[in-house]
């Protein structure tokens, strides 16, 4: 109740059209973000500043962006200054924390990119700042906003399809070569990253797993570190999950796989729900397994293999549809696309992974957040040390390209 | 070179038309084989014994085999007598090796269902009396000849895949209802049948698995018994796998799923196998994946999202198939399908991962089998006494029905 409150005090605060954002980090998924917004794709608002530690950056944001934004060399500057009433912090994951907690304690609202941290400890820092000052928080997770995504949850949450029993997901598309590892000094480094694609690649996953099948209560994983590159930090992980009703699943992620895989399989006890290749199929029971187990008389009941086709709106806004929605919250009290707990759940569970796999031992949730600290303390500080340029690359959905900034 | 010698001497002693094959066991699979030989599928097999304890079942059998055929009370009694060249051991698992042993010993060569026997030493004994006797000895892996397998076997045999990166194997679709394990006092207990879901319907995957990306070198397995039916063996079954190349896998089992899934994935240097809902998918690569990850430009390199469709000859012959090879290698030494060692190996890696689940720690290949024979005889004088009727059920690969003997 304390939180439906604070968010309708903010609503009045709000009297205005528009939300003036300042974007702190603008190399890749931040100069992104600007190229959206200031294309007026997020109507309800307007880019008032900018912040990056590079002149190459800088001079970029002066050129492209709208004359009255204002660039800073860092993001404590853009922070101190009064022109913003949210930040959207896009600098390396170890930035997260700090930013967004300065900005709050300086009146702004924050959407940070996903993870909401490197570790759970730090986010809940976050939240806990988020809770005191009453500054809302929330992590760009824009996978939620995939039609797909929210298909299955609508689903699932309608209880149409019952309890879940099992969840595989394969999800081994996120292939990158040597040359993207090699792209920035901080990337696939402990010091630097704090992890390879559990970190960068599969918050997505972890977090979508969490809002589709609920927490994990013990994970059981093996994270094989620069298996396919030359990196410090895993690039390979298999995860055993087991949840708290009962089911159990499968997490499998790569960046070494070509093609990879993303395949997503929840069986519930009235039938199966299959997401591959953008399409997600379903075959539903006449009624619960558990009532077909015990009652059938015959040994190999087996339902019409044929599976229907899950419609969609078709709708995937992505991280377009995360900035309106954050605008709508602060303006109107509308939901957001995930809450701030939500960034905190994932790296929970990102945590527990690293850490199972570090220990070669099954690990209960919530994982003991000292041992992860310190045990993540000790890699980082044994990080080797990268050299070479920091590259920014225009990342569209569909192609690639480095971008000449 | 001994083992080829030893072929050829048996080639030389079977100058006769048909192979004279004793059925010992006259249940669910026995009496399939029997059916089959009968409706003339095995063209260089006669039907000259059959042995069951069961009365009915033995009625059958007057009733429905040729005259010449000769029923006997016990499969020893059927050893012992001179009718046969050839046994075929269709009795439950704990059955195998005794009465395989006793065969070869009486001068008859012995094909015997999956899995080769309970535990990887039986197997192990009865691959040496096949080594002592020169009988040949092979087990019923009839999911070789499928030609979604065997092209899946070729491409991989061929080379053109390369190296094995990763395997992962959903086998879920051995839905059972309660129902089915009601039906025979032996079924899912370990004084009885040794196991689950491992035991009875996994080993074709099982040996599927070794055939096609070669015998893991360690597993981490969590083996749940009794977590969708009324049993006390393991319905339920999530492995990890490392092979001896680096690569990894993921094998999930399961009798609880409605519907279940069947979906093989194995991704190689040069590209991507996915076999699902009887289509075999490829996507082959330009290149070597290893050679793209450390020489091409483009972080986020993709190829070609469309599949090749992996053309078969279609056919399928399964039970009849295997029997037709073991004739023709018992008269002209020709291949079988499986050898015993393929038997061996994949009790050998059933057995792994049982120790696994049961010690909840990864097991090395090859598992201590001493170990893991005392760990079964203690779960066995723990099984439950079972009561209830025995029934045999007519098993088609696509109906199901009780049959009426």
């Amino acid at each position: 109740m304390d939180r439906l409150i604070i968010k309708r005090a903010e609503v009045q605060k709000m009297e205005q059209k528009k939300i003036r954002l300042g974007i702190i980090g603008i190399g890749n998924m931040g100069s992104e973000h600007c190229r959206n917004i200031a294309a007026g794709r997020c109507p309800e608002i307007e880019i008032a500043a900018g912040a990056d530690l590079r002149e190459s950056r800088r001079a970029w944001f002066r050129e492209n962006m709208p004359e009255s934004a204002e660039i800073y060399e860092s993001g404590d500057e853009l922070i101190r200054e009064n022109r913003c009433d949210a930040v959207l912090v896009c600098v390396p994951h170890y930035g997260h924390e700090s930013l967004s907690i300065a900005a709050m304690k300086n009146g702004k609202h924050v959407i940070c990119e996903k993870p909401a941290a490197v570790t759970a400890s730090a986010a809940r820092r976050m939240c806990e700042v988020s809770d005191q000052t009453g500054k809302v928080l929330t992590f760009m997770f824009n996978q939620r906003t995939n039609s797909i995504y929210r298909g299955i949850h609508d689903l699932i949450t309608s209880g149409e399809f019952g309890s879940i029993k099992r969840v595989n997901w394969i999800i081994t598309d996120w292939y990158r070569t040597q040359r993207y590892y090699d792209s920035g000094s901080w990337r696939a480094t402990w010091s630097g990253e704090g992890g390879g694609v559990l970190l960068n690649q599969c918050p997505h996953q972890l977090d979508l797993l969490i809002w589709l099948c609920g927490m994990p209560d013990s994970v059981n994983a093996v994270c094989h570190e620069g298996k396919w590159h030359d990196i410090e930090v895993e690039d390979d992980v298999s995860v055993y999950l087991e949840f708290p009703g009962g089911a159990t699943g499968i997490f499998v992620a790569s960046t070494g796989d070509l093609p990879g895989t993303n395949r997503l399989e929840i069986d519930c006890e009235m039938g199966k729900i299959v997401c591959e290749d953008g399409i997600t199929r379903l075959w539903k029971l006449p009624k619960n397994e558990r009532d077909i187990c015990f009652t059938s008389d015959n040994p190999w009941f087996r339902i019409d293999p044929d599976a229907h086709v899950l419609r969609s709106d078709g709708m995937n806004p992505q991280h377009i549809g995360v900035l309106n929605a954050f605008a709508a919250h602060l303006l109107r009290g509308e939901p957001m696309t995930a809450e701030k707990e939500d960034g905190l759940r994932e790296i929970m569970l990102s945590n527990a992974i690293h850490l199972s796999g570090w220990t070669g031992k099954p690990v209960r949730m919530p994982a003991d957040e000292n041992e992860f600290d310190s045990r993540l303390k000790e890699k980082s500080a044994g990080s080797r040390k990268k050299t070479g340029e920091d590259i920014t690359y225009l990342t569209s959905h569909t192609g690639t390209g480095k971008q000449e900034i």
